[in-house]
């Protein structure tokens, strides 16, 4: 057993973390399946119109923690962004030759709603 | 490096989603920290009094991945409920002779919101 699929996760983690989405897309399937808090996505242009904007409103991350074998990685890390100071999430990757083929990602989409929720009441 | 905190929460989650949640106790040290969506909360009273309602409306739940080590351990798994039927959480845990003393807990509140709401407005 290897940490092939870890890390395969730890490298599209940190490039996304570090602010740079196109690398962090070279680590994900064209046939990408993400089960997400609203439902699942298929397909790298769906994951990216989901998790890039979220990426581009990224002020810091943090791993909390990662662990992984051959085809699996799991991790949780913790955010900060430009709408919610702190918004922690986790996920389980599954791997193939290099490339996440499935996404199972949980976050609390309650602070996120609230503060669009403010931002349109004081419009 | 054993894998002695990933036993013990195992054994915690076999426990809850088996709906033996006073077993589950057994593995929460009196002073647990846990992070939950809404804050911190401190001591074992105080996570009782926010698991057990959730372990109380439990209909099924399914391990996704779980990994760990001699100290900290890390798992997904989906819940069905009687309030929200998909409901998806990951768990970290900080574990020390046997007991859990720290959980960050990661779900989403929407779902569980929305449903409250709905049942606000039928009434």
């Amino acid at each position: 057993m290897t940490d092939q699929a870890l890390r395969t996760t730890l490298a599209y983690f940190e490039a996304w973390t570090g602010g740079d989405f196109d690398k962090a897309m070279t680590y994900v399937s064209p046939d990408i399946t993400c089960d997400a808090p609203a439902g699942r996505l298929q397909g790298a242009e769906a994951f990216r119109a989901f998790m890039g904007p979220f990426a581009g409103m990224l002020r810091s991350a943090g791993l909390r923690a990662a662990y992984g074998d051959d085809s699996t990685a799991l991790l949780m890390y913790d955010t900060e962004t430009a709408l919610v100071a702190h918004a922690p999430g986790a996920e389980r990757h599954t791997v193939h030759d290099g490339l996440i083929t499935h996404v199972q990602i949980i976050f609390d989409r309650l602070p996120f709603e609230e503060a669009r929720r403010g931002a349109d009441q004081a419009r």
